[in-house]
């Protein structure tokens, strides 16, 4: 499962195009999710509405229901930007939902998703979960234990995937892939790094049982989206190696 | 009765599973449930929709219907995971809810709680209230008159059975007991502990007129999880003596 | 008018029943409400689903809407613990809803007030509002003048009657009964006394021009609860002295 | 427009009736409301339900729907004690409003003020607003400039009419008709004065282009209100001079 | 596109007038909303009540939602001060949306944006955002990555149009065009100028992208408002030069 997201101008703003301004336009990133790797693409609503129709025959969509600018301080949380309904008007085939687990907002924040997984339930669509640890509860975020932790309350509220950040080695993966149960976890593609580097962390999660990779930067910050998107498909679909995969970017 | 509870991913963690690491998994623990001396089994709605639909011929399913991480730090809450209406769709023939007496989130928890009991009065499905007195309010929440306060307090609000801590002896059990009126009364199991320490807690309890247990830990985090529901058999339904259950765990 | 109040169990706790223990037992309670000085049983949602079915032809029911623990260390607030038309489902023949006056969770407390006396309007059941001026801007709760507000509003809110605490003097209560208007008064029982003392405050209440007592301690932390009922009775519905009523206590 | 205002009881308590204790009873009032120059007699849910009925034919009711006890010591807000559905139920021909610019609640019963006015659109009865600058953000709330900006933040939000303080000279009172626009002005007529000092403020805002008062106080504080009333009729609906108006309380 | 906005009697009062009283008049501001130049003209719901029905024919009627005093001292957040149904009934052709970016209201205005939204979906209305960064989380308001990062969330939250203050050069003005991708940009008029100054700005904003203007001030604190108008029509419907639309004022 490769779910390309992009919803960077939200959360991160216009800061996370500065690199490559081409990735600023939502037109060059569909286009990337054109590429057969690409599971499905996750936007927000006005993204979906002003793009997704030229697209629809291509692109699996997938409304990334919550998210707020990082211009906000206070305590983390996320608006709910459009119902589950619309979504499914608009063409969505999935939704997307973020909880901070340990967040003073958390309660609130979870009972928002019981509403949208019941409602997504309805629609017979599945539910994906971006479990962050944050906010005062978590001194940590990036510490096994509570990575795992995320994945599992992904499984106990009803996500049927759950997307993580890299717990920094494989026997951390599978433990977070154990303690999902049939939740399918798939691994956070986080900040830029290398191709080599970004292919290894990949291949170590797919190795430790993820079903694949939620990414963003790390397709839309390089020059050339789709020769990554080779790679990650090469990785992913085709259980190749590293070397394998790096091959693939060069072709 | 015997409750078999299974939310410790949710409210605990990972960390839970550590000592026993097969339960992490539903599955493990699905199956324990299966044992005749378990009346149902209380789970969170992810749980509930990707494992019970494999055991609906054998266990009797009681939806935990709130519930929340202890990365939170927040005063003591918790979020309703499940409308009570999805829970009867997915098959609950009973419904769990958690108040924390004396938190300063206890009016909002008990609007909660009045919403879904009377929901569930309409699908004529029973209801149990972890009675949890904790929070601002709550200097000891071991004291005997508080454990007994939020036993009152379940008969009060209009639970059929309310889960309570053991409030450390007969006499104190008795008194709990009496204040819950009409309204049964369970113990907790609690913390695991050794085969006889745990057995006699629950001799004692049903003694004491409780009409069961809730254990969750006690039986998952064993090896051999069937031979103590052997043993609650004994001592619950058959009133065995404690020794005479003991021996059950033996066989 | 005489409301047999019993909510003690949950807005007390267990102690209220420590002196006589029977009377934590509900049922010993709707045994003394068959008494036909009692006009109706005021309790919360939990005891009326469970006992009033076995009195319904002998005891006249008021739901107790709302109410709390004093476990509760927040400001004074109440949850609001059944819906009216559940309470009219279950029996009852009128509400009881408490507001804080000055609390700062008043402007909550009369919203909530609000949405129960309209359902009730629709029910044709009668309102009774207690109001317990108590909280941030209440220095005093038992000033005449703050007593006397409480009931002016019960009356500008929209209650048939009003619960209010004694303001210590016939002159008070005469006050009280003035600003009232068209809403009944009723007297609050309060905490246990003497028969003496107990009958002479309530005589003076029926003097100033209240219309009877909301009671609850003074009858069932009696032992023989019958007899200050039919003392109540003498003073309430026959406009004895206490003198008289007191030797009714004595036959 | 003379509205009659008679929601003292709520917002005051008794200590506004003590120097004319039958201004206690609102039957005292609504007689005086049956005086030809009363347009409409404003009071909350309870007077109205009470006492409206005796009255209908003699009496125009306004609901004043929000209200609050000044036991209240929070910033300033105010509950809505009535539906505007039921409102109308019971009569009500308009419908009153409270909205405190500046207060940190200011947000929030500005919603709440939305409301009620699109329901009473629906209803097809006219809205007046109480525009009483108070709170956090109002140092001064008998600053001229306040004054009529709350009476411009009543003609935006889509009151008919605007209830506001006197701003204490002709000149600031026509500037504040003026930031009114087609939203119609009347004033408040304030705590009790002679009825020289009274009736001349009333001329100078009738002057200054209101439409004319709300009053209170001014009218059931005094032992004959029929006779200030008499006056007001002269000043409001005669263009009569305050000599007239006064000659008109010595008839 | 030229919205001619006037809620700024709600939004900063009666003092936003002062310097020429006729445009506290809104059939003032009407009338000038009848010039060609005008798209729309952007009110509160009194004035639409008030005024539109007389101007139907000539003036495109766009509801601004949301809005509040500026005698608020919270943090800034925002009333939705009417419904998009009621909107429509009135006779809007589209909708006007206050967001603070950045402030500890931003969640809660957010999710009152996607109600609003969506609901004007369903009446097939466009949407416009003001998209103003304030609040704790907003130390430069007038940051040129500030103003572009709120031209973002607004494609990203489904705004059709996106008015933005003026980020001080064409340069910045491009960057922030690019941001909003398919959604289109108006310049926020902001504070009065000189007539050189002021559409010396607008021309910049037109050659860097934007689509037009959202202006009040600079309109209507104009003696004569049409001149401004027709020159504002030269620069963005008809290509003109500053020297050519300045020309126009003077003829």
């Amino acid at each position: 499962m490769l779910i390309l997201a992009y919803d960077h101008g939200l959360e991160h703003g216009p800061a996370d195009f500065r690199d490559v301004p081409e990735s600023a336009d939502p037109a060059h990133v569909f286009d990337a999710a054109t590429h057969p790797a690409v599971t499905s693409l996750a936007v927000q609503k006005g993204l979906a509405e002003a793009y997704y129709p030229s697209y629809e025959d291509e692109v699996n969509l997938m409304a990334k229901l919550n998210g707020t600018s990082n211009l906000w301080m206070g305590e983390y949380d996320s608006a709910v930007n459009w119902s589950v309904d619309y979504a499914v008007d608009v063409g969505a085939e999935a939704i997307g939902f973020t909880l901070y687990n340990g967040s003073n907002h958390e309660v609130e924040m979870a009972e928002e998703f019981r509403q949208a997984q019941e409602r997504a339930r309805e629609h017979d669509i599945p539910v994906v979960m971006w479990a962050y640890p944050r906010g005062q509860g978590v001194k940590n975020d990036t510490k096994p234990e509570v990575i795992a932790y995320g994945a599992r309350q992904a499984l106990e509220l009803g996500a049927d995937v759950v997307k993580v950040k890299n717990p920094g080695s494989k026997t951390a993966m599978e433990h977070t892939v154990d303690m999902a149960g049939r939740t399918k976890v798939i691994m956070s593609g986080g900040s830029k790094r290398s191709d080599r580097e970004f292919l290894q962390s990949v291949k170590t999660a797919i190795d430790a049982g993820t079903v694949g990779l939620a990414v963003g930067r790390n397709v839309f910050q390089r020059e050339q989206p789709e020769r990554i998107l080779d790679a990650l498909e090469q990785l992913i679909f085709e259980e190749a190696s590293v070397e394998d995969a790096l091959a693939a970017t060069e072709r």
